[in-house]
């Protein structure tokens, strides 16, 4: 039974050498596809349903719930841009090892968690704990999507110097992302509309974006 | 560390010159399906379940909620559809970028939150606000798929001409479902029934398609 | 903007012609997989969990409610045959239209409702309905499954000869699997401990494959 | 109809003798990554929620239930272990049959079943049954996983010599904690606070490591 195992082509070892078992960036990709995803899709449970009573007046519960859609409009979108960063930095990227592959754990384990937060932001969004914790958890999400591309960039595995330069352009976005959530939640504690903040994400990205483009100029 | 980045063979260069980091439709395809099937699998969990004294008589129960099964049924056909014709779109597709990469956004958060507004005719089927809502949102995803076609077709990202015949000529159907649920989800104020009608939508599909092809002849 | 798509290679025309859009059965396969998983997965949400003063005495409810685990068992088990079976289709699959492809619809709407049955036998697993509807659904399953083993052949999608050979060797197996389950569910009416007999599933899938050799051989 | 089938080029059937159907490896990591995928991301479901009352005082319900988020870390940390683990190994292999192919049912029925036994832990993490049930799933799970690497490696079915001994080395870390886990599980009937001895696993996987690359040698 061990035969057939030896007669292996040179050219297939060689190949093995380029992209070591464990290393293909392909099913970590198809794995974090999936995650993000599920914890996507998970965030509708959390949106407040009609009980009883509620359910005759539908449209009176939808106006005092609206927050609810509100919150499934921004947690949806935050994981939007996570899962396009990610799919573009893996674009980019020849194999995952060592702390590359290593801070998929952590950024996967927060992604996944994101339904929690959401539902105790549902639950109560007058509280700043509420607040502090979702955007807290948003913060860390960003925060290791950025080290990830830190540590692919800085392990020399991406595929070749170009794309070294567009991932170094891409990672101030993320850091003032993370920064700027990191901020609301400890603001929450004064600020109670703080939830309003967060719209301005978008404009966080486009200035991130140009700052980093004029940054890569530079080096 | 940075060597083996710089010695990248020019022809794996001109490839990613090809399709941009990001811009791969396999992995858009991935995470599209994923959200779907996530999406179309939690529709089950909307259908009532019988609850203390209802579970000593099923089979009455079921005769009293058969409506809960119709709703499954019209949403998973509804999503297949979605499904189907994505399929067929990216299977054209050489790359997604801009506009027609950013509709992805849109269109996956409605797939998603589909659950709801199916929870929602659940609960209460009887009531124009919870049909407007499933069918609005339908009126919506299908609406979002169709300017995905247009704006994938009119950026020239398609593989060749045929293909962008082929595309063009499935665009009238979506367009033509599109805002025959946006029609139900007004007639439902004045037709308590309106649910029925969506049981038309084969038909539909059908005569969209064979305008579509007529349409496509005549440019 | 139209510029770049007529240039498109003959070469790639020519592979674009053999598997045409919407038809290359990959991306079937990995919608139907990400939707089984799901369903699969769904499954242990139906298993009753203990619930105020039972979980104090955590022993003595798993022991009342031990059923529920081989309900688990029994239809997880099914899935993965289900899996199985498609897994070696599609991998014979050339490309999958017309029927062929039609025919997942149903089948994966079926596959996607398992959790409700599985559910409603957790309820009460005494009343013949449950069982009826558990089987029944899990008899159609099977069912769609043989059409589309079928379909697949008969429309010549396979890759060649042999690959037809063999599928037509599986046929058998899964009408046998699907009839069973149908008799189990009439049979509930009168035998009360039917669910037992689900365990012969194995048994049959033996059966079932000895039998296509043999038909095989004679054609 | 038939017509088409026969026409197979010998390069393809050459192919299809190489890797049969049913026995590629890459499905088979897509329906794992799915269900890994899922088990994952449910766990956070298992974490408590504030209800009635306890909403207003969140930073008090938080501090009362931590043990729920420590088990999501313990749970979460897992899965990744195995599926990092499972990724090694089927980039090692060529193909998967009988008994390697087999082995992933079980493994996968006890990987869905996680979210149980960690919904239960939390209800009650004081009882012993609840911890011996975690663990016991646990220890079972990366037991099974042990036994993929092994029959995989047995059955001659990784692509060559140099794989074979790397998959050697990591057989005794899953050995050594799935016995850990066992061990654990029965040592929860005596000790209360057993659940803090899961997290010297890294540890644990680190011993097993140096343990497997010693051994590998010395063979």
């Amino acid at each position: 039974m061990e035969g057939p195992m030896v007669s292996s082509a040179p050219a297939e070892t060689a190949e093995a050498d380029r992209v070591p078992a464990g290393q293909s960036p392909e099913r970590v990709g198809m794995f974090f596809d999936a995650v993000l995803a599920i914890a996507i899709t998970l965030l509708v449970l959390e949106i407040k349903r009609p009980e009883g009573e509620e359910a005759r007046h539908l449209l009176r519960f939808m106006a005092d719930n609206w927050s609810g859609f509100l919150d499934y409009f921004i947690a949806f979108s935050m994981l939007w841009v996570v899962w396009r960063s990610h799919h573009k930095l893996l674009d980019r990227v020849e194999r995952l090892r060592g702390t590359a592959m290593f801070l998929h754990m952590p950024l996967l384990l927060f992604a996944a968690f994101l339904p929690y937060p959401t539902g105790l932001l549902g639950t109560d969004d007058t509280q700043p704990v509420a607040i502090t914790f979702f955007a807290g958890t948003w913060a860390v999400i960003v925060f290791l999507e950025a080290l990830v591309a830190v540590s692919v960039r800085r392990m020399g595995l991406l595929r070749d110097e170009h794309n070294s330069r567009e991932v170094a352009a891409e990672e101030p976005t993320l850091f003032l992302v993370s920064g700027y959530f990191a901020l609301t939640a400890v603001a929450a504690w004064w600020v109670p509309d703080i939830e309003w903040a967060w719209l301005a994400t978008p404009i966080l990205v486009r200035a991130g974006d140009r700052l980093g483009r004029v940054w890569a100029r530079r080096r």
